[in-house]
């Protein structure tokens, strides 16, 4: 049953363990969804010839390269979607617009303010009908995306608190090895950059508002640790491995972030609760197919958090996928993705979130950093 | 990259919601597990043309037919996939293992036990290294065949007592309307058949006991709902809202299943808790990654059920997977059947749960309905 | 302050674990609630006078005696409160109405129907004014009285379906010994009399139906347990380790039911769920201050299990107590049996439950076994 | 029963709500735990010659006064226990220590560091043998008391971070009246200090660290409330409705506070997760009789956080109380604080917490205020 939608081909530049959820978001979406174009998996690139050409092969993928520039150059090449480390996303990002490609690019933006800034103008200028979009996924779990909802909706009322965190544990263990993750030169900063950046993200999603001060404070708790090539051997970590901050938005809220990576027992725990007028949302990762409502205006004896299995056709993205109460998991946000962003390009429009939201976060972690050098003192994200 | 695998040919037959969640696991499981073949969507049948076509087109198979023969016939096809009503299954897959194809049938295996058996024994007589197996998806569930190595490993030590539900609310509305789900005639019986199936196959699964007998009760309570084309009249309901019954095992397990879909805000909640002589689990799926643990020999200041999050690499099918903490959701279980299936015809061995396995979950449904008609009086299931 | 209230003296017959509860109830009730008398401590009755006598000090009795007649010769005694036992509690409770006292009787109200037949006789046939009734306690948690509430509002529409269960596992280790309640003689049955019998009565309690028909099953798991004072020696044990039935109520309802000492990890878990054609109520013991509400027909996106913390001052009992989210806990039943019996005292009217009530829980618990002697055979109550 | 032991005969100054929670723990301690000294409820002191007799009548003191000063110049009262507003704690209290009565103060010690370091020199001075503690009632609750022995055994390792909150939402309704708690005059500081207060304590009791250094910002979303009195009229509140810090402590935790009675739909949700090296607790008081206990040194496979119901008999003061699983409620930290007090009075040792904790818990609630002030500037505590 050959397709009758035109084709959108994909290079997709990178293939670690974001590659595959990317690859997945590609291949699935339109099985499901009715988009505009077909997405065709056509270009896969990595450093690595035979690591790429074994991706390639395990994902579907039908040719590859090992230079990126290869995405850029072929005319064909629609989309160009970029999971390789931060350090690399502004010159292929910006490179690829100024081809005339259409860019999805992973969070975070990129490893400095000043690349981020240039990407965000790089999207801006690019041709019209040509479509940046960051890869804040997690805005595309149904239940983020209907919390969002409710609070557009007053649901909740006026919103005055925000206490967002992200924990996970995979470094509470000393013995965990030096990755470049954990080496400033290569990440740029530690938990914060890596999860803060979701529960900033998300935060803000979720309540329409943006941050705009904060007082923060970075810790590295274990601050050697070996040296992957040679184990008997420590290095020394140069990036925080927890991150917390108090926040004030824009129209009010206040709110408490905290990112880790030592929450010993806590695996991939993403948990926003937005406390307002009139009631409030509660919200955690790890119980993907849920949401928390407090109606603070129902009969006092019946006032409670309801859990809301977000598993109904009329919640959002469910109708496309199985029955109520048939549950949804991680990929699904990247399937989610693809799916909007394959809409906006077709409706000619602006997919969100643009560069500049991208942008916009990565100046709240970069106030956050500010803060923590200066004793915590008040810092604007200006 | 051409995929360097030799091809599994797949013919599904039948395409509705059991057909997307079938074409899915063929779709997605060579992407992330390593298969000794590789599965092409060959053939989707289904008696309606453009029906099966746009089904065809939407999920990716390459052809179609309105005659599930065809499957039969095309030597090239390898695997006959059935998710057709059960009053079909017998036909098609009796004629599908005489013509030496490998046969996946979705549960129950047949409407009646005479069917069962026929298809069992065609299973069993069917040509060496032809597979046979039923598509009790939910043993492939992390967590449920994680608490089946728990259970195995004797870490609850001797099993004595299994509470199972499997709760649903679709019907909790008189105004639902009287669909062939509800008709005796084609679907057999209602709740127990359903959803009931699924309970006593996955507490027979975890414990690695079989139910020798029971007594039960069966409850329609609204008996009769508006006609499909006719809302403003009513028809008769003639199968079983709601099931109850209580069980003995071959081993000494004593259970008790519950089976309904008038269980109000219970979506899609199928529960199993075991208790042994030194610990006990418990399952939900609407808790699809989680499981509850307890272990009896533990401290007894320090006893409790621990929720393990079943997302380690050292979990049944995780490694494939994402990161630890990243959750998978209802359609895993499906990727996870195609690729048990296709490993199974690749090694030549058995795939569980077989014919005779699906065979003997309907002996113990049939023994229910003779001991509700039998004012609950023991019934042995064989 | 010498209180103004006229006194209601009271004789407490039995000084185990469950003298210990009901002392606190007299002790605490008049500190938190108005009440028409100021209850009395008066006398502690036991037949081992160095208990009896350390017991008195401790728990705050004025007087004490080794022989249960004394409460109802003396004149002054107004209440007689029976916690020996379940074979002494028909002769008890028996003479003190005969002699014009209240009589408050701990569940079971006696070891066999014929003794409760004639407790409820003797509490019909009492002098005007002269009350009694039996413990089931559970009744006055605030939760479960709301359930109540809940239900006989409408709140969930008409009621279809009750999952009950109350599960312990004290008994989970072959090493427990042979106590008194594990020998027939004494106790007369197991986990259906001690425990099962809360599941029914809460079950009625709330609903508002009655158990007019049952099939059961009992087993015993453990049929040797080590003597109390012999325990390299094993003896029989004679009663039910757990029994499960299904039953059917006065107004439609299909209930299961399970009690049981054997459910590993399970400390006080009575568990009730009452389905409804518009909504569900979701109660445990083990989470003794919430209550889950489900309402059909609120918003499809906004429906879900509400998590109702039970500490407003709207809610049953809870005004006397502490502000909002302050929890109670196990004895606060005991504190509001005390207040509810006084106050029904002061009124005059029959307080529930009657001891014809605790006479009808018996006799489904006695259908309970007749079944479980005959195959499960469904079994009238009658 | 005449009691055996020494009277210690109790003044309890104020009848609030507090009052009632402390005359529960008299009178109940001696019921459940053998003491060295049988407590007296003697004196009741109040402003209100009305109040405070009804209070007593109801509450069973024996006597009362409208004079604090009673309680002091009275040779047989033995225990100065203080629940009046804060301000006047350091008054009666010095003069209680001086006269050589033992003192119970509730929290916080005093509405200033001056009066509070004044009431800790005090105690620090008073003759040998005379006790004064503070009431943080829930270091007493049974889940806390055995979080910290867990953190004390090395159960969790070396501890790294904390994450404390305290959410309730009494005043998320803009129109709730402006009562004392709300002026600064009468209240010193909002929920930092009212349920803040707390968070502190509970956080260094559980990880035997203190609070070193803080980073505070203050909130006022509620600027102006209706005037008790004149409810039409709107007055100004001039304390904070919510709190949020950055901690450190003396032994290197890293810790997230806050304080709130904003939190809609949290009730009294005092809640402490403490992140280890090698695992993690997690308590919210809402869930009073439950600890959450994460093992990082457990098999892979079967890590979790493992909810521990808080009642076994091994567990901190439960053998008093009731079988395994039977819960205890709020006003149980009173009476265990009862019991502790006299305890220590017998043993002649200084009970815990300390007027110096108390004293200390204030300044890490000052330093909070001082950074508030200073843009969130880091500001050490001593």
């Amino acid at each position: 049953m050959p397709n009758q939608k035109p084709a959108l081909k994909i290079a997709l530049i990178g293939h670690g363990f974001m590659g595959a959820a990317h690859s997945q978001g590609w291949r699935v979406a339109p099985r499901f969804f009715d988009l505009p174009f077909q997405p065709e998996m056509t270009l896969l690139v990595g450093r690595n010839a035979a690591g790429v050409d074994a991706a390639a092969e395990k994902w579907g993928w039908s040719e590859t390269s090992t230079d990126w520039r290869t995405a850029i150059e072929r005319e064909d090449i629609d989309v160009v979607d970029i999971v390789t480390p931060g350090n690399s996303h502004a010159e292929i990002a910006i490179a690829a617009l100024a081809a005339g490609k259409h860019v999805l690019c992973e969070k975070p933006l990129a490893n400095t303010l000043e690349e981020a800034e240039a990407m965000a103008a790089a999207a801006r200028n690019a041709d019209k009908g040509v479509q940046a979009m960051v890869g804040f996924t997690y805005r595309r779990v149904p239940a983020a995306t209907f919390a969002r909802d409710l609070v557009a909706s007053g649901a909740i009322g006026q919103v005055r608190q925000v206490r967002a965190a992200y924990l996970q544990d995979w470094l509470h263990d000393d013995r965990s090895p030096l990755t470049w993750r954990l080496q400033k030169e290569h990440a740029g900063t530690g938990a914060l950059g890596d999860i803060g950046a979701h529960a900033v993200d998300l935060s803000q999603f979720i309540t329409g508002q943006r941050v705009v001060g904060v007082s923060g404070l970075l810790q590295t708790f274990v601050d050697e640790r070996p040296l992957l090539d040679a184990p008997t051997q420590l290095g020394p970590v140069s990036v925080d491995d927890a991150a917390a901050f108090t926040a004030r938005f824009d129209g009010g809220i206040v709110g408490t972030f905290e990112a880790t990576r030592m929450a010993t027992g806590r695996k991939n725990s993403l948990r926003i609760e937005v406390s307002g007028s009139k009631g409030a949302i509660s919200f955690d990762l790890e119980n993907y197919n849920s949401l928390g409502y407090y109606d603070a205006t129902a009969t006092a004896t019946r006032q409670g958090f309801t859990q809301i299995m977000v598993t109904e056709p009329e919640h959002p993205y469910v109708s496309a996928w199985w029955p109520t109460g048939h549950t949804l998991g991680y990929e699904h946000g990247f399937v989610h993705q693809a799916k909007d962003f394959i809409d906006a390009i077709g409706a000619g429009q602006q997919p969100e979130p643009s560069f500049d939201d991208g942008h916009q976060v990565q100046c709240v972690l970069d106030a956050v950093q500010r803060s923590a050098a200066s004793n915590s003192t008040w810092t604007t994200t200006a």
